[in-house]
């Protein structure tokens, strides 16, 4: 969504949490204050600012208090000053996210984990890096370089985003398809419960005994725990990748050829597609070589040991024309490599270039729907009057689709959202997901409803009880309540009605 | 641990239940009968004795009764009737759990999965089967044989072993350093709630929103919910496998191969370790073909493509000849290969012709102390005057050390036992898990309390609250109640006493 200020509306009808008065907010701070550091306590209106939203812009709220712990202790005490007065807290990374996960409550207090930012230690025998969880994603794969590791999930995000944020929203990534998602990455956790009391969560080993609480806090959007620490897997670099480039003269064929592909037993390092508006706005951009006349390309990366990657190139070349590829090329180096991925990491800003706005779509299909898909989004695309740029990890079926707007002409932030909302829709019809890498919440708290059922629902907010009974961990997102759901009954999928309808906006 | 009948001692301490009274057992009796067809209840002694126990064969218990549900809607009906009159239910797959999970109640009753033996569907195309709890592991991969698939986790027991049953233990087996434990390899579970809610967790897509109740349902063993319906991810089977054996005058040294091995990067399909003991046995009843002199030998399975495969067999076969292996061999066909892994997968009965009993072992340990655990073991077998042999999957430092004995002389069992809770000390103190891939159970109960702080337990608690706040399915397994740790406080590892000191038993 773009940076362009919206007219604030409420992201979190009905506002779960009792309204705190001038004099509690004021005995709040001073508590705080006097048990934390100066530079702890942020709660002037000019300091709150550059926390009153995260990647999600559209939507923006300012908390009571920023802290910003610079120790576990600090945010004990702090979590321990919250829960005797029924305070909600919001934790927050390095505020990427693209769902409102950290968006913080009016009535509430946001945690920042940005001082958590040290490599605690990078083993590289064990093939392990023990971090804080404000430590940037890119950072890990940095530290580990000089040892021949990396950190597999890669966010396009990962210069800025932080591995706690990763954590909570269970980020993906080009590579997703190969190496997993954060939760197939990561090996323990702690993290500080609503008590104050500090748990690990799994272990060094492949297994653990107990309940598997590891997987739990993944994707959990900061409403179990504090995450305080985390300790990652870490891969040997392949010794060699290279990148194919296919040009398609209908997308729905492309996206026929992935499923062929992956038909095939192949498992490319990373597999994504681009249709023609994409492919223009990139290379406009940075000029990476791609046909710009082709309806849409896929870039396919194989990676591994020398001998395997010369014989898969090969099988992907000819699989690729035989799907249909009207032009299938080879990167001759590894500067043709870079300039290959270059273009399709620069899409969404390079569509940023083409329109005044555009809201980032997150859905995810099986593999064999992706033809299907394309045709009704194209189709969807006319029936709106607004284009549709068309981004994806196309290997996992994890759709991006980039609806262009313009956010100045009245009506067409809200066309813009029921587009996108028709397109979820479409994903949970064919046997999809509303979400594939960016979380759900508060963007798609609604399409919660429509891709579970009440008994589902019931036993997610069993679990979140289980962690914090009082529901002051970043309540009210990621996980609707069944009042919403009947409030937004309307809204099944199958009756064909719209996902936003005109009633309050959550 | 053996068949022999032993004393039958409370694995159960204290019995969680409540007594029932014959009364209310003939009124539970009559109630299932009445709402379930007459084939599906069964309470007479000599048709419960099959159900007295699962493979941990030392723990016997008759329950109230046995039900064989043929549909969803009779273990629904079956579960209200237990409900009602606050009866556990211990959850049955096929019974071939090592660590107890399923050994039933005298004060409960025991549902058993075996008639949802169904392949409901199986896709090739998206590569996924959807099948019930009671199909055994083998019969999927056979199913899939015909489109080139299989399904990859490989329990010794995968010929009778129950795809239900290894949810509920997240089972692994030789294959699993590659390609996952169980959990890796599902995509979506069906489970009943105590309250007869159907609820599906997860989803055919990569990732789903919500909190991950899919991952927190394995290895969770019966105690929050029954599982009714699995879905199964299966892989192409690879085009090549090709198993290199190599020999050690050492098994510290084969340890420490086995670190510089994957320290390389190489992950093989297999990575199995046998001392010599294992060798000799196995050797003796199925003529693998192993140097019975060697102190130890790796069997290391290398799969995937043509060009992959014959790249890494010279490599591995140099790598580990530069770490210390006396010799070397490579399959020279496949007949030799299947009979290399023979040897392999007949250990655990080879072992059992050597000796009148013994007891395996499962616990998990950082790869690179594989030399130091090994080393800790042999002290241990001397100490005790109890041999081990030792049968591990090396790769992922999950062992299996079989400790011999006869349980008929007085006092042996009670000294296996202990010799095996100070082996799983042992893993526990070098970094790693008191179990691998056979779960807690009863068998390693007490270890949970040295394996966990109060803070996790206690989060273990509420979790399984959250899903059964009567706590009627299959209590008092797996996880421990403070009480229990408090009383066993004593076992704590850093102090150096008896994991099972002489008290009631559990």
């Amino acid at each position: 969504m773009s940076a362009q200020p919206q007219t604030p509306k409420d992201p979190l009808y009905p506002d779960p949490h009792p309204t705190v008065s001038p004099q509690a907010k004021a005995d709040l701070i001073k508590a705080l204050e006097q048990a934390l550091q100066a530079d702890t306590v942020l709660h002037e209106e000019e300091d709150l600012r550059p926390y009153e939203c995260d990647g999600l812009s559209a939507y923006r709220r300012l908390p009571l208090a920023v802290i910003i712990p610079h120790d576990l202790d600090q945010a004990r005490q702090a979590l321990a000053i919250c829960r005797e007065r029924g305070i909600p807290i919001t934790a927050r990374g390095a505020g990427t996210g693209l769902s409102g996960g950290a968006l913080p409550f009016p009535n509430g207090v946001l945690m920042s984990l940005a001082r958590f930012n040290e490599i605690i230690d990078l083993d590289p025998v064990k093939r392990l890096a023990r971090v804080q969880p404000g430590v940037r994603n890119l950072a890990i794969s940095e530290a580990a370089a000089p040892h021949g590791l990396y950190y597999a999930p890669d966010p396009s995000s990962q210069i800025a985003c932080s591995i706690g944020g990763n954590v909570a929203e269970n980020s993906g990534g080009v590579h997703c398809l190969k190496y997993g998602l954060t939760v197939h990455n990561v090996v323990a956790v702690k993290m500080l419960t609503i008590e104050g009391d500090l748990v690990t969560l799994g272990s060094e080993a492949l297994d653990s005994p107990g309940y598997d609480l590891l997987a739990l806090i993944h994707g959990s959007e900061g409403m179990l725990g504090i995450i305080v620490e985390v300790t990652v897997r870490l891969l040997p670099r392949p010794e060699r990748a290279q990148v194919l480039m296919a040009a398609f003269d209908n997308p729905q064929v492309a996206g026929e050829a992935v499923a062929a592909l992956i038909g095939q037993g192949i498992i490319p390092g990373g597999l994504e597609m681009m249709d023609n508006d994409a492919i223009r706005a990139a290379e406009d951009f940075v000029h990476a070589g791609y046909p710009v006349d082709a309806a849409a390309i896929l870039l396919c990366e194989l990676d591994g040991t020398d001998a395997e990657v010369s014989e898969q190139v090969h099988e992907v070349r000819e699989l690729l024309l035989g799907a249909g590829a009207t032009e299938v090329r080879t990167a001759t180096d590894e500067a043709e490599r870079m300039r290959f991925w270059a273009g399709r990491k620069a899409a969404f800003p390079a569509v940023g270039r083409i329109s005044p706005d555009y809201y980032c779509m997150d859905g995810t299909i099986p593999r064999r729907q992706l033809g299907k898909v394309l045709g009704g989004i194209a189709d969807l695309s006319k029936a709106y009057g607004l284009r549709v740029a068309n981004v994806f990890h196309a290997g996992d079926g994890n759709l991006h689709p980039l609806i262009l707007f313009d956010a100045n002409q009245p009506g067409e932030l809200e066309k813009a959202e029921e587009l996108g909302g028709q397109i979820l829709e479409l994903c949970v019809e064919v046997g999809g997901t509303i979400t594939g890498e960016h979380g759900v919440g508060i963007e798609k708290i609604n399409q919660m409803c429509v891709q579970f059922q009440p008994a589902e629902l019931t036993q997610f907010h069993a679990v979140k009880a289980a962690f914090d009974p009082q529901g002051l961990l970043n309540p009210g997102k990621a996980v609707p309540t069944l009042h919403r759901c009947a409030e937004f009954g309307a809204m099944h999928v199958h009756r064909g009605q719209l996902p936003f309808p005109d009633l309050p906006r959550f």
